[in-house]
């Protein structure tokens, strides 16, 4: 079975948009099995797409265009499949009718603009658009089948669900759907990950494939399990691999370090306080983005500067005259004093100097003072991410919020980056 | 003159990696006049690779091959063009130099994946790689100039600068070279600000062409002035652009709002501390990614309860009973109480509800107050965004922020986005 994508739009050709809708539709089908073969990206140029449409259709078994469905006159998928097809373009009453109900639903009449989304090439077979006014449509063109689907990606997603995948299962059916685990793992990088593995199991099975997703500072780690793989055998491989990464694990699916804290907490009734120098309010937002986190977190200090660590959280002038913002008796003092402010259970609290100016011999930039734990046990750590400010400041939030993860679950084992401070 | 781009990577095609490199190379050599036509995208299998080689090289004038220099077996692009071209794979003396001496200044060994990357086609010339071990290549076949480009973003850029841009102006003079103008603005959509434009000047001229590049919440415009138009033209036509946008332009090229508000307090040696409850430290976070913010914010508090909207804040209870915290009483008193705590020249506070959940019919999700400016002048308005958490949450984070830009400038026109608040 072959399986292309085609797509259109002069903003993917110009650049100003990075396509993610094909990252998209690879990554959900191939939760079912199937994989693209091979991807064609054109601008909106009715004579290229009818010649691409043509030569794909000659040896694909599925063709999946992805854009072009809108109401202006750039948006030529319709007339292009029209024509490459040697069909008319018409109304079509049920898109019609699609297009209708969509705009009186929003209050207003459809325009010309708009009915144009209901001209396509007869014959065509409508994909439901649960989600808005453009109609996805199929044909099938020298046995090719042919669906022509939204680049608006909320409409995307939506009709694969509905329509794209119930037509691929029912025309190709995939008798090796994978199982396909997914989990989000922070402290490894791709090719560590991959070592400890082979170093515990050389004998890996072929039919359970690990593979990667990088988004950084998380590394998405899944688990493809072919269908062929017996029950027994799945659970042998997938508690041995949970043995080796365990503490590395943060969650399933798509549980991350915010996620993960705010359940560990909400199920304990707990809250944690933030004192951050250097992530400058990230770890709050980080957490904050997340539903519910207000049943855990009440209280962020972003104290960006001494006098403020001085006058909010009362850290000693002594200690800032000694040694200075970004010195662990300054992070412990930052830590115990947002934690007494919120009165909370937990506290983190962080302060480096994350460039590009600020850095000294003694402290060179990426140093970093982290301090975490419960509110009578709070302890620091120094690390050194000499990453580039921007990375360096997710990294150490993340950083932070694995930290207290790994208290919260009294984990004892030390992770891997606690190696990463290099002392000079 | 006819432009394409060959993508390879079973993690682009597995869409585990969303393709930036080919927007990047786009938007790069647009500034010099070129346009992409057609991009094909395949997996790391040799057979496919040199079959789109053979057929691109028939029609285009120049290939631009992406990814498949690294050191893996999975890494192809040299043995496909070898073999497209009908040429031998050998040793590159120039190459293997580039191999040895990337490697021992990092201190180890070209070891046997490392000398791989040496082994290129017979009769290509070297592209330069100042960034990483990767070797780029160029080769002409049937008249079409194939150049071929690491995946690593950090090597193509600089590869594209060094040798890849060069050799396109040598072959291929571009002799409307075009000036690109960028401008970054807030508070318009694409079609909102096309109107403006449009009923402004219906003489709009051809060679000036307007561009958008959505990045919500702002929205980056470009002018494309075509090197046949005039240097009083420009000027004319730049003056009309801006007198139409002015107050929504933010800056210049890269200049958001975080930038433009640190450059404004900046220049006049002032600051500004924000509290935040609903936008829970984006804001701060915003600020503070930005090099140099340490000069004009001292203080933020995350201020996510009302327990600690009064302990830190000042806000009265009396306020919270009888008006909540989602009220223009609240965000008032945040501001002014985080103002006097940071002794800041200025303040932003928010209170919203960012949902899922917390609306009422009163208050429904999306409802947010926002204060902002001058300590002693602080003032407040209400917005309804609902928009989902993280739209909510990033929208109403840039637009405090453009609050505080306006009033820094001075300026009384009120923006459209005024207008979005509809009382119930």
């Amino acid at each position: 079975m072959e399986l292309q994508l085609l797509l259109t739009g002069n903003e993917i050709m110009s650049g100003d948009t990075v396509d993610s809708n094909s990252s998209m539709i690879a990554q959900r089908i191939a939760r079912e099995g199937y994989w693209v073969d091979r991807k064609v990206t054109v601008g909106d140029d009715l004579e290229q797409l009818v010649a691409e449409i043509r030569q794909i259709s000659d040896s694909a078994d599925i063709l999946i265009i992805n854009g072009g469905l809108g109401p202006t006159v750039d948006d030529l998928t319709a007339a292009a499949l029209a024509q490459a097809a040697g069909v008319e373009l018409e109304e079509n009453a049920d898109a019609a009718q699609h297009v209708t109900s969509w705009c009186a639903a929003r209050g207003f009449h459809a325009n010309a603009a708009n009915m144009k989304q209901a001209i396509l090439p007869t014959g065509v077979k409508l994909l439901e658009n649960s989600v808005g006014s453009a109609v996805g449509f199929s044909l099938t063109l020298n046995r090719c089948l042919i669906m022509c689907t939204p680049g608006v990606p909320s409409e995307l997603r939506a009709m694969l669900e509905n329509a794209v995948l119930p037509m691929l299962r029912a025309s190709h059916p995939q008798p090796d759907k994978p199982e396909i685990l997914r989990y989000q793992t922070f402290g490894l990088g791709e090719s560590g990950a991959q070592q400890m593995l082979d170093d515990a199991f050389p004998d890996w099975p072929e039919d359970i494939e690990v593979g990667f997703r990088a988004g950084a500072p998380m590394l998405e780690m899944k688990l493809r399990i072919s269908s062929s793989c017996t029950a027994d055998k799945r659970a042998l491989w997938q508690d041995r691999f949970l043995s080796v990464l365990g503490d590395y694990v943060v969650g399933r699916d798509d549980t991350r370090l915010p996620e993960a804290i705010v359940e560990l907490l909400a199920q304990r009734g707990q809250t944690v306080a933030l004192a951050e120098s250097c992530t400058g309010g990230l770890i709050a937002s980080m957490l904050t983005a997340i539903p519910g986190s207000s049943a855990v977190f009440e209280m962020g200090l972003v104290s960006y500067s001494n006098a403020i660590k001085h006058s909010q959280l009362g850290v000693q002038l002594t200690t800032l005259d000694a040694q200075g913002a970004v010195s662990e008796a300054c992070v412990l003092e930052m830590a115990n004093g947002v934690c007494q402010q919120a009165s909370s259970d937990y506290a983190i609290a962080v302060s480096g100097i994350a460039g590009p100016d600020g850095g000294t011999d003694e402290k060179p930039v990426g140093t970093v003072w982290v301090a975490w734990g419960p509110k009578n046990a709070i302890r620091a750590k120094q690390f050194h991410y000499p990453l580039g400010r921007h990375l360096f400041q997710t990294m150490i939030s993340a950083l932070a919020l694995d930290l207290l993860r790994r208290d919260l679950l009294g984990l004892t084992q030390e992770p891997a980056y606690f190696g990463r401070f290099r002392p000079r």
